[in-house]
């Protein structure tokens, strides 16, 4: 892993950096992709809102870009951002003029095998709920406890991936994608301003979904109504859109969308 | 700050800790008192529970110990220790064999003017809520935006603590303290079984209270019983506690049941 700190090559942070003591950060996965990270506007949009939300300062989208090349120096790869408060004196209560601290980290891509896309993935629930906190709905900050807990549930033998709920039964996502369903031929997913990460590849089907003739319903999706789910998938920013197989022990047929959708999304 | 890192005098970080990547964690943060920490086995007690509920192998108490008493050099100090899940591979799936990362931090003790004490605090009302989620509720772990932003709601000048709620208007404590009410004569503090920390001076009034004969009722508390509130006051591990001399504008009393727990804490 190379990893940048406020752009220079180091891989150890400040112990008394708020984003280690209290989660006081936001963070992006960006796909690198023939050496140029995909959707760069979008993830840095998304950076931005939950910044402002936080109120940290916003770094310069120009500099991250620059960070994001110097620190990916293969073809394919996975640049991480994460941008925190900085350094403050103990306690919550923000510094008045933060120094927020900047981290680019590149990865190798990962080795998923090529029968996610082609064949589709296994996915079952998790016990481990979330919380709902309108203030921090669709943010990707770096208070992700609970979906550390559900990613512990299961070990990779018995699923690919596990769908979590909140409080009141509600579908919000699986613990590292979010989740769309074609309900009575409606593709529907889960309104995401009470808690959850509102993905980019979230918004890029919505985007393709909308432009193809066929607009996705985003609204409260009670987990009952998955029983009745002709088709499922998951998508993130690095996977595209994993058509889903089986669903809690049940055979679901994969939806040609989903092909056509990654077929979109490499041509991007 | 003094610091020690896995044992070692170290103020920089692995940048791959899972503690700065999702909050995956806990903390204490603790008295030293001539020389000594206050009440450390009940704070090891709530880290080895935390800890355990997060699936993160214990750390050694007396190993601790050793290390609080060796970055403390002051007669009177604030130890503060982090306990992280440490470096992991990209994603939320915990490490099937983690090494944790271990932080013990000192800092000097806080220069608040005594009139706290003597005269009483100011509280207000936050706007930020706390999210419920009872797989995480009282443990003292590393995802802290909620308080982060209640406590970046107000300047010192309008109030010294903030009340915060749950989404049933619900209260649940004060950003770094914990609150108790008395009501009809009975102090009363909120059940904390869906969100919040249970505080090690939390414990300790309890405990203190329950032996002078005056028992406290935890119990899920409406916002709007504070209205009828003649006493209120704050607890946490470094000031013991706080009585609160005026809430949202109104004057209270202080209680001298306050002062004599003040009284009874310095003897230990």
């Amino acid at each position: 892993m190379r990893i940048l700190i406020n752009g220079r090559a180091e891989d150890r942070l400040d112990a008394r950096d708020r984003g280690l003591h209290y989660g006081d950060g936001v963070f992006e996965t960006i796909a690198v992709i023939d050496g140029r990270p995909r959707f760069p506007a979008w993830h840095f949009e998304r950076l931005a809102h939950g910044a402002t939300c936080l109120g940290i300062p916003l770094p310069d989208f120009d500099r991250l870009l620059a960070e994001i090349t110097a620190a990916c120096t293969e073809p394919r790869g996975v640049a991480k951002i994460i941008v925190t408060r900085g350094v403050g004196p103990r306690g919550y209560r923000p510094p008045v003029h933060p120094e927020p601290t900047r981290i680019v980290a590149a990865s190798p891509w990962p080795d998923w095998e090529p029968a996610r896309w082609s064949e589709g993935v296994r996915l079952g629930w998790c016990r481990t709920r979330y919380g709902r906190n309108p203030a921090l709905a669709g943010i990707k900050h770096l208070n992700r406890l609970e979906q550390v807990l559900a990613r512990a549930e299961w070990d990779d033998g018995a699923m690919d991936e596990g769908l979590m709920q909140d409080d009141r039964d509600g579908v919000i996502s699986a613990t590292q994608a979010n989740v769309f369903a074609r309900i009575d031929g409606q593709w529907t997913t889960p309104a995401l301003d009470q808690c959850g990460v509102a993905g980019i590849m979230r918004r890029a089907f919505l985007g393709w979904s909308a432009d193809s003739g066929n607009p996705v319903v985003a609204r409260v999706l009670p987990a009952r109504e998955l029983a009745s789910a002709t088709q499922l998938f998951l998508t993130n920013a690095l996977i595209g859109a994993w058509p889903v197989r089986e669903f809690a022990g049940r055979r679901l047929p994969l939806d040609p969308a989903v092909a056509r959708f990654n077929e979109w999304l490499a041509q991007q």
